[in-house]
């Protein structure tokens, strides 16, 4: 069976059709959040920090780093982007244990990530455009790491679901070029928002089952796009992942600090038996429970793993 | 497609692979519900009645109806469920305008109630038992109504879903024997509880699926039954739901008087392409609302479906 290994330091995380559900904590990334972009421009780290340790409590296995900030001092990110990437790789690194999935557009940043990352982190993205797979591949190949394969390519992003599939085999034919195996293939179909296309949510069940069936590949997706738009939109969320999940998807790139997404996923995972006598829905049950008394999700999940790592459990934290 | 037609005197449900996915309220059922099998047995149908009305304001599209009860004054179900069959049958058309489910083991039971329901009522149900075939496939036969046809047989429930396929088809078969086309088989494939069974939701999920593409029946089960004796039920049904919507259940018999459970199906129909404009999820988040500001979920979707049909909207109630 198909699996994507995925290590830090000390912590291995494999996405694969027989392990839980990846949870990819999206948080730590400027984009859309101009105070963030501040910070981080003004050398202020303390909302990565806080993002970082939040996420990982509330369950993410993996955390993105997008360091994509055009600076009001220096509109190039090809030169500011790959000093900045490096600084938060090595930040989020020494905070945390969790395995890194190293975001950006800009190659250069690409390649200061993976020189700063410990282990083998994730890269996000190549797409099927023939620059960016020239650009990024050989990247993929020299590192030795996994790549999440976006579905556009020069033509656009298309509507078509059959074209989308075509983009994916493409790319995972031009990396089994440059020697890179299928399982290092994280498939991301393209998730667009369903209240723009009332079809977007069936064509991806339909494309990650193709692309598992078909292409032996892991998928990802962001997930929140789909409720783009829509009103109440972690309830769509919370909908959305067990059924991407029950049709094959091994991975999201989500805000992990929402409860109600959380236990749709813990929920999924133990009806898909990737949760051994329901010993993870349990625990996070009890962190439930205090979220309905009222405590906030990353300090009830936060107490959680205190109480669990001074029970001896098998969640210790460094630090 | 298929399409299992179900009709009350002037409402049709069609369960279906093209359709929103059909909840069937479990509520009117004594089993398991001492104070209402008493009230039964008392003559008293106040509960019957407001569980009639509460379910579908919450979005039951048809009632399941069972009268169960027995009686402390006399043991024999054979002659007490009938007339109370026919009595709660004739109550609850006389207050709600969706079709029946006619649920009962005894058939002299199912044939009153088959004789008092209006249109074109679902019965629940027939099993792959010899004696029940031949005692309940001449009743469908006769009344040209569809039934549930629930995966066990004289050797009893196999956790081979194989098996549970096996006895499905049989049933399907037995059916076509009698000239009961198969659109009008419902296949309920047996949910274990996932405590117990660790593979019973992907067994169902795959179960689902090969039902459809193989036999092209509709299907059901009771939900509820997949989180029995699990922490946090309604997060696992919520869960469960979705995947079992995703992988081509096209109904389930439910509490639709809960909210989670009810959120899940409108999010899931929206993502299936099965809430065309998203306009009943947006209707359906107008009651949300009400319930996170403190309105019981029964009195908000009562508030609602009242604001809606004096809007001239299409789902006025008579009376």
């Amino acid at each position: 069976m198909t699996r994507t290994v995925i290590e830090s330091k000390t912590k291995t995380v494999a996405i694969g059709f027989d392990e839980p559900f990846c949870v990819i904590g999206e948080r730590i990334n400027p984009t859309g959040r101009k105070k963030l972009a501040a910070e981080l421009e003004a050398g202020d780290f303390s909302t990565v920090e806080r993002d970082a340790l939040e996420q990982v409590a509330c369950g993410a296995m993996v955390l993105d780093v997008n360091a994509g900030v055009v600076y009001n001092s220096n509109p190039n990110p090809n030169e500011t982007e790959p000093p900045l990437m490096r600084r938060m790789i090595e930040l989020v690194q020494g905070l945390v244990d969790v395995p890194l999935c190293i975001d950006s557009s800009v190659p250069g940043a690409l390649e200061a990530g993976l020189e700063a990352a410990d282990g083998r982190p994730l890269v996000n993205s190549v797409t099927g455009e023939e620059e960016r797979l020239e650009l990024v591949l050989p990247l993929i190949k020299k590192y030795n790491v996994p790549v999440v394969a976006i579905s556009n390519d020069d033509t656009g992003i298309s509507e078509d679901p059959d074209v989308r599939f075509a983009v994916a085999k493409k790319i995972v034919e031009r990396a089994a070029d440059f020697g890179i195996p299928a399982h290092d293939i994280v498939v991301d179909p393209l998730l667009m928002p369903v209240g723009a296309m009332a079809t977007a949510g069936r064509q991806v069940f339909t494309l990650v089952r193709r692309l598992r069936d078909e292409l032996g590949v892991n998928t990802t997706c962001g997930a929140s796009n789909v409720s783009f738009g829509l009103p109440n939109r972690h309830g769509i969320n919370a909908a959305f992942l067990p059924m991407a999940i029950a049709s094959g998807m091994t991975s999201a790139i989500m805000n992990p600090v929402r409860s109600v997404e959380m236990e749709a996923v813990k929920a999924a995972n133990m009806l898909m038996n990737h949760d051994p006598n329901g010993g993870e829905w349990i625990r996070f049950s009890r962190v439930l429970d205090a979220v309905r008394e009222g405590t906030p999700f990353p300090e009830a999940a936060q107490a959680a793993a205190a109480a669990g790592a001074g029970r001896g459990g098998r969640r210790r934290r460094r630090g």
